[in-house]
């Protein structure tokens, strides 16, 4: 099957037909539905899908840890953030399949293991913990605390697992199955508009930023609006407001990004003063020193302000990636072949994390990008050109070719 | 039954276990308890439950409209705020039925008929109108436009009536159902605390503060929190943030109260930058002028604040009640009949709404507080203590007792 004819099955699935946007969270019917489609059209390739302890999906052209030498792994993720694109994510595992189509189709045969790997929960959507799955299989998380984390309805990872037919038990590192990868090469659409500004279909990535999230609980205390005097409040909104604004200065002035994209107020009655307002920090910064200033001072401004309004106020962090360098052989050796099919890639950086991000910490990886002409993401506005995703193809293909051929 | 009887069987209905405070909302199961409860209550006190067009609940000793003379009404609300404490409107109608109670045994028989009224979705807690069952009845809502308001999840006021097996075409004023009522007494606990420093237990409404709802629309534009450029960025998060501080700042200087009780970031991912935040501003004042002056400055500030972040912003009123002054004649003879009985009431403003001021601009109505020794209201924390409680009840069957004895 072409790539387009892949991606026109995928597209429909847990789409918000009133938004446009994609709400694939883990283990929910939009991720099973998904699940199905990367079995059904492995099978049709001819590849063989395993799902390993952690939930993440396997399709393999040839047997892992069979003495044909280290396997390589392609692949991304197909869950989305709420209301996010088509591409981010499943754009990786379609590409993924329409290059081993064409492997194939060309008479290509592979001189050891070659996989699709599929990484549940990469956007931390329904647990918080971006990235779970790779981290998981890393031994990045702790499973007894990856089991217990929650959804906001309070749904435990292990029940909804337990709900989809998986075993928790099983959760944790798989370090047979780390040993047997030699190589882990993710294609992703680029979160941002360098390469269009370059005039490049695809590129290559240099590093991941260190980054993180950071979750902030104001606890004030409820009461009337309408009767309570402004001296008698403890209105946790306030510091809240006042900390959103200090976060954008701070990276405003490291250079850095921050973003409040989740805040939950409750009890959320417009005539009630908040019990409590509860935020998420993620930030992001070219260097680790950089990112541990950005986050003391939206703590210190935090703090403060919650002391001027009587309001409690505690930081947690609930993820954090340091730089990543992705390995420099691998990315060279990816930057001859693509040259040799005369497209010499540019290297860019990205603060957005990847499950390759979590995996470069233990086997070889790369990354690939695929041009995106707005540079929108996490948006139903993402989009990437027909003619560049074949593009993306083409360069996986090559790259495949050219890891697994010897 | 004495008050504490009813107190105690109506306390568990719609309690959330974890937090302990109430979610009772309108057409909903709990709702449908306590209308049960009503229905019960009053049929063992000898009164007749009817359900009017708009949902409220009437109980009547001795029919309206039957030649006796206008009837004398007492009651409040039972629907809550979210997580909402236990005496904001069901102590109002507990001491309602406990009054009737008193007046039963002690063998009174009424001149004219005494009713007891529960209004429907007095918090506006679902469909987001206060006093809407008043102002439905009073004329003061469009029923058109009633029955289109929807709830968090988009469910019509229609739908929600429907599915609770009422009919919404019957939504509308009851000019009939007003012009049989002489007095409306609404008995209500104090939120606020001023009645405990003024050592009384029972105190008598002056007014009503002008207030009202405004909804803050800011559209921004989805990105990615981890790639967006801090220039590139369209965040609505900020320009709300800036306008919470402000609107503080203008009610500190107006002499007013500003609160933004509920905000929605959509689509509400840590990762994503919000394609839209939805906020809610209430706002009081001692007089029209001064609220008018808060909520332009609020508005103001918004719409600067937008402007700086690429931002659109829209200001929309979603309800408003001018400056009640309940009526002087029966507000006196209240307070003659409290001073006969060796309680004279003290006379105190609010900046609460309630049933009462909406019915105030077309019949007689008065207020009687009991006392809060904390001030907090719309919280599982408010409390009233049960001495002040059974004195709320005593003033309530001397007013019913001098109101409708005659």
């Amino acid at each position: 099957m072409s790539f387009g004819e892949l991606w026109a099955e995928l597209l429909p699935v847990g789409r918000d037909e009133s938004t446009g946007g994609y709400r694939r969270y883990s283990w929910t019917e939009p991720d099973a539905a998904c699940r199905d489609w990367f079995t059904r059209t492995a099978a049709s390739l001819g590849l063989q899908t395993e799902c390993d302890g952690n939930g993440n999906l396997w399709a393999w052209w040839g047997k892992p840890g069979d003495g044909a030498g280290p396997a390589i792994v392609t692949g991304s993720h197909l869950d989305s953030v709420p209301d996010g694109g088509a591409f981010d994510g499943p754009l990786g595992i379609v590409s993924a399949f329409a290059a081993i189509g064409q492997l194939r189709q060309d008479g290509f045969h592979p001189a050891r293991p070659l996989g699709v790997a599929a990484f549940t929960e990469e956007e931390g959507s329904r647990f918080g913990v971006a990235c779970l799955g790779s981290r998981l299989l890393a031994g990045a998380v702790d499973p007894a605390v990856g089991r217990d984390l929650r959804d906001q309805d309070g749904v435990s990872l292990a029940d909804a697992m337990r709900a989809a037919g998986r075993n928790p038990a099983l959760l944790g590192p798989d370090e047979d199955l780390l040993a047997a990868i030699g190589a882990y090469v993710e294609l992703h659409i680029e979160q941002g508009s360098m390469l269009d500004g370059l005039g490049a279909p695809v590129g290559v990535a240099d590093g991941i930023w260190p980054h993180g999230r950071w979750r902030l609980d104001f606890t004030g205390r409820a009461d009337h609006a309408g009767t309570t005097r402004l001296p008698d409040r403890r209105d946790p909104m306030l510091p809240f407001a006042a900390t959103a604004l200090a976060a954008r200065q701070a990276a405003t002035d490291c250079g850095a990004l921050a973003t409040f994209g989740k805040v939950i107020a409750e009890p959320g009655a417009a005539n009630a003063i908040s019990s409590s307002v509860h935020a998420w920090l993620d930030a992001r910064a070219p260097e680790a020193s950089v990112l541990q200033a950005v986050v003391e001072a939206v703590s210190e401004a935090a703090a403060e302000a919650a002391a001027v309004h009587g309001v409690g106020f505690e930081l947690r962090q609930e993820s954090f990636t340091p730089l990543v360098s992705f390995d420099p052989v691998l990315r060279d050796r990816i930057g001859e072949v693509l040259t040799a099919a005369g497209r010499p890639p540019p290297v860019l950086p990205t603060g957005a994390g990847h499950d390759a991000g979590i995996l470069a910490a233990r086997i070889p990886t790369a990354m690939l990008f695929v041009r995106n002409p707005t540079g929108v993401s996490h948006s139903p506005a993402e989009h990437a050109e027909p003619a560049d995703c074949e593009a993306g193809v083409a360069a996986l293909a090559a790259v495949l070719a050219d890891l697994a051929g010897r």
